[in-house]
């Protein structure tokens, strides 16, 4: 039978896929988090940069695929670049080291009317103040990606000059690109909506795009899964930003209407199939410029547990994707024969790869199974015990 | 030139029209509220039930559309039902009265998996008691509606039974239904997503309505507009709902893309007309059991500032709808003269009302140009400058 | 490994599944088809009722799943009642039956502004008789179902009175149930949009239950997976439509942002998955209710092939659905352990079938491989130099 | 009252605005259309080039704001270049320009799986004769702007490179844009979905502008409103391709879900009125840049009359937008007095036009209601009783 694949080399693709796969995890993925209706705490939630630390190792301990954690500069250095040597030693500590430094420019109530769209020229001087501090943290630490996500916007038609705000992120953006050290990159995020709900700056990837090549050479875009309209194509995206050598990296989640930063693969496992294939069809060099990044917000799941899940279900779905005849595929598209290039390339999805993986991880001296790891390991049970966060005040809407 | 309406009457039907018309507005409406990102606190926000009638007041005095205000439980008798008389005191001191009573059932911890639709029968048992108290509170306060907002959901396929959950729901608010008395109503609002992701178990009109026929003869579909998917044609919705004799009331709001809860009308205004009309086609008491009610979240507009644009602009757009010329509008609708009845209903839109409800107000007393009543009242100086809601802690998405 | 399923029963629950399984092919699907911009005839398409079984019966050799075919009256029997006897030659040629029977009233020019929502009674009149036509086909042919999409609308804001048109769909709809015979049943369709934009008469779910219900137990709703808004929880409205008896079957198809009509599982193969688990999770007798049919239109595959492709892959994901441990999958639910549960039911849909069917084709005496059988049989070549259909006059949007 | 304007000079300034806006007709607009479930024939619908024109003409005279007509190479000059000088008698006998040029690469057969994009060196070779063809005929025309939709794409997942017809695309259209002359414009149109429905190879504005300026420094963008997600800002990217000197112009249309091509401003005024402010904000010299035109296609509205209310609409609307005072909210805006600023920017939308357009036809000597002059004038009952369009056949989905 023709699974789309040669039986002999599948597992081989396999290994070599994951051999080569690294997602980094988000410090704020093991926090508390909710919707603006409430939040429900979790007992073993991380409430201190150690402890995201601890439970990023943990997770790159069952994986074998998460050796860094992505840091955001305002809960997690609060104190800005004083507090990079305690982050040095918490890396020695733990085993993982920083990723992408995430500036925060949406939280402070001088933001309100926006950050670097702010028609005060002092808040855009606030603003690029913050992103000067960010790059130069990422340099202390040695992280490659400062990945800028921009929430400004407006909620309502002609309260805000929607040209004049793209001259003033020019500026900004410039000027941060100016600071940006050797080996260094800023990540442009777009996001059509939320917080801001008439208008996002940055809405597509149109928009990050021009920016970051008005920006200078080592700013590229960033892709979040989450970030488009109900039916955009986003591999079509993502072949499009790879033909322009203008991918930066992915912040990866699923949804089923807006940006609902549920679990990868959780709603349209197929989708994410398909944006590992467009990377897996350029050369290694490009491959390598694109970082993986989680961006979730696990409100009801099991916070370690379910980054445990994402990152498992991103290797399986990468190493189908490694699966697929690319060659052959090809041949097949360029004859338009679409039934059976449809069967060729959806035939690597069909495939079951949990065994090989599961092997795959005995070899690399990992727990075959990470979940049921996790779960005998009694890690929750231990955190859930020591953390205090079952304390934190539950926050709601409406004060 | 033809406007779509025999011009002598014009002014007979927008003060009729506005002499009927009322609109509720919402307590939480003065409170500080946010995005999950975070919120922005205004020194004027309300933080008591006091400040919140203290508002409300001032809205209706500037307007004369809004005497009442919805109360919510959790937020505004925090105390339950001792806290009847302290409310009623409040309605006496600022000549407002409770409207539509609201349960919440989505933020304490134990509703993480659901309240009427938890697979937990005790907890399923403690959002009835939550009803009931809700429907004693209504009574108590000569209010007629309750209405309920079931957030219950769950984020992910396979997680939770959607099927077992429906029967859960008839069993508590079939319950719920029995203890209402004479003159109450319970209303049942549907909503497609947030702060569920993957389903919410009152997703749409068809699931509020067999839930509240099921539940008896005094419940009612809440329609909130902001709760469809994009392209919905809630007009529609509203038509089939009045023909089944089972529409309750409105929340009203304006969205651009999901729940937005930003003002009415401020998006598409046309969208809103087209529903005043399908009620203005209704008999006189039809229209008498539909209760208007706005639920918004200004965060960025100040709070008593987008509240009395918010009326303004319902009374304008329901003086419009009172324009269309149903008469001659159903021969070309029988005909189908399509551009002409376009043109007939659509004239009626284009109709400037502002210099006629303008009139209307000053003969009923009320100030011509509410907003600039408000700005040169000095209230919300007075406010900000009483009230100590800008010390309230920001509120933010991680802990 | 815990592939959340008993190993040793997965080859019984597939087999047990496959051999259930029955799928309508739909005669249209076999003829020229385009989108509004042109059609891209091929060679081989169907033009007459004849190659319409053949095909069909074609696909049913390949599959041993597809033993009916939906007739089109229009089309498929323009002489109406008089070409019954025709086609029982034809079902007894070709060893396929008759299977639903599909009315057409969006096509006559006098159904331009409605048919059974017309305002005029005259052509709701002409409506009503091609509905008793159709059900008297359907008993004369011992079909059980009338399927009846209603392409009734309208484009512009004002242009029909939407309550109205309700009323005078039940009339009509009334009318024709009463004229079912014994065993016959009304399946009543929906869809939010196209051919009419502004407004559908009967666009979701909730309105053909109305409409059904109103007009007598023997009328069911049909789902057609390509009817609903982005994002909308199809597998829900499932749930809700076997919970209240009222699932008549449905029209399955894929699609990416519209009515696109593409071949099932071809865009969210997922989405499928959750929908047969569903309907796998009710009673028998419940499950016997429901009609399975495929409404698709391959404007680019070849007809053949791709309705094989479909069929296929229909089997696949509903023997995926039926290695669900639904026992253990309710315990899990019950518990709120959500990553559990996730991975107990989407690890089914992981599970490669696609061996397991092939050895039950076998055993069945089946082509192992049926796209590969299709294409060594040289059906389509055989079609292709028969036919005449290459010569059909391609016709494009404007004249 | 404080309409938003200085009442003394909204005379003026809707007088000044109407004197300089030209909106195009296209001559399919005139033509017999439909869904792709068929087509409603109209007796009086334009089936030559030469009634084209005559409807063309009889709009104008009507509006005075179309002096130029929208050709379709393949349908109004099938002969090519032969057909030019016939095409300039109809200029000259009916007294209307011709507009752009649109080629047609979406109808042939051999474009089934592409044009520009196709796999095929071959087809993609002949895409660009068709393209160097309507370069030709614009040149010897006169006319500015070669309008090229290009209906590229797949339907299935797999079945093309996406990213190698990227690069396939760029070759044609390089070459193409070698070819223009002085004066010469190539406008490159987006389209999200449909006739493709899984990828369309220039799927949104970031495509299109890549596109456009790797062909050359003549090459623009044209924005088509119909041609976007649900929740897209179209106004911000309207802004985004004026601030990058990149936006060529216009399709205008309506529509409430997919590409309806409804009548402009029949679903949503608004947004209608928020572009056109955009356009006003920038300079005279970019604004005369901006080619708009009308791409729609009414199915049951009778043709002219449709065209007529179309531009009547259009003309009302820009002229509520040329009452938008922007100094005073550039003010607002920059001081971020959101109501204030709202105010200001949609109490030019609700201010009633109507009057004073009809004073301005009157003075420019044209009909005061053109509607109601094209009714009095017995032009449709003339062409209906004149044009054989009635007995077009009537097109149908399936043959």
């Amino acid at each position: 039978m023709d699974l789309g694949i040669e039986t002999n080399s599948v597992r081989d693709r396999v290994w070599m896929a994951l051999d080569g796969f690294r997602i980094e995890v988000p410090s704020w993925g093991f926090a508390n988090t909710g919707t603006r209706f409430g939040k429900f705490v979790q007992g073993g939630a991380a409430t201190t940069i150690e402890e995201k630390f601890a439970d990023a190792a943990q997770v790159n301990a069952l994986t074998g695929a998460s050796p860094t954690v992505a840091l955001h500069v305002l809960w997690d250095l609060p104190g800005g670049k004083a507090d990079v040597p305690a982050i040095q030693a918490l890396e020695k500590k733990y085993g993982v080291n920083s990723g992408s430094i995430n500036p925060n420019l949406f939280q402070d109530a001088e933001y309100k009317y926006g950050s670097i769209a702010n028609p005060s020229a002092e808040i855009r001087g606030n603003a690029l103040a913050h992103l000067l501090d960010s790059v130069e943290i990422g340099r202390a630490l040695g992280s490659q990606d400062v990945s800028m996500w921009i929430a400004d916007g407006s909620n309502y038609p002609g309260t805000q000059s929607i040209r004049k705000r793209i001259g003033w992120m020019e500026e900004v953006l410039g000027a941060t690109h100016a600071a940006l050290g050797e080996g260094q990159r800023m990540l442009v995020e777009y996001k059509p909506f939320e917080p801001a709900f008439y208008h996002t700056d940055i809405a597509d990837w149109g928009m990050a795009l021009e920016l970051a090549r008005r920006a200078g050479p080592k700013a590229k875009v960033l892709v979040d899964t989450g970030h488009h309209y109900q039916g955009t194509n986003i591999e079509q995206i993502v072949a499009w930003l790879l033909h322009l050598g203008a991918l930066g990296g992915f912040h990866f989640n699923d949804r089923k209407y807006a940006d609902d930063d549920l679990t990868l693969g959780s709603i349209d496992p197929y989708q994410v199939f398909r944006i590992f294939h467009e990377i897996l069809s350029v050369g290694k060099d490009d491959q390598a410029q694109i970082a993986f990044m989680i961006d979730q917000s696990h409100n009801l799941k099991g916070k370690v547990e379910a980054m445990v899940q994402t990152v498992v279900t991103a290797q399986e779905l990468y190493a189908k994707a490694a699966l697929v005849d690319r060659a052959r595929l090809a041949e097949l598209q360029q004859e338009c024969r679409l039934v059976e290039a449809e069967e060729c390339f959806r035939g690597a999805f069909w495939q079951d790869v949990r065994p090989i993986v599961r092997e795959w991880r005995e070899a690399r001296g990992l727990p075959p199974e990470p979940l049921k790891a996790l779960r005998e390991s009694g890690y929750v049970e231990k955190i859930t015990q020591e953390r205090n966060s079952q304390n934190a005040r539950s926050e709601f809407r409406y004060a």
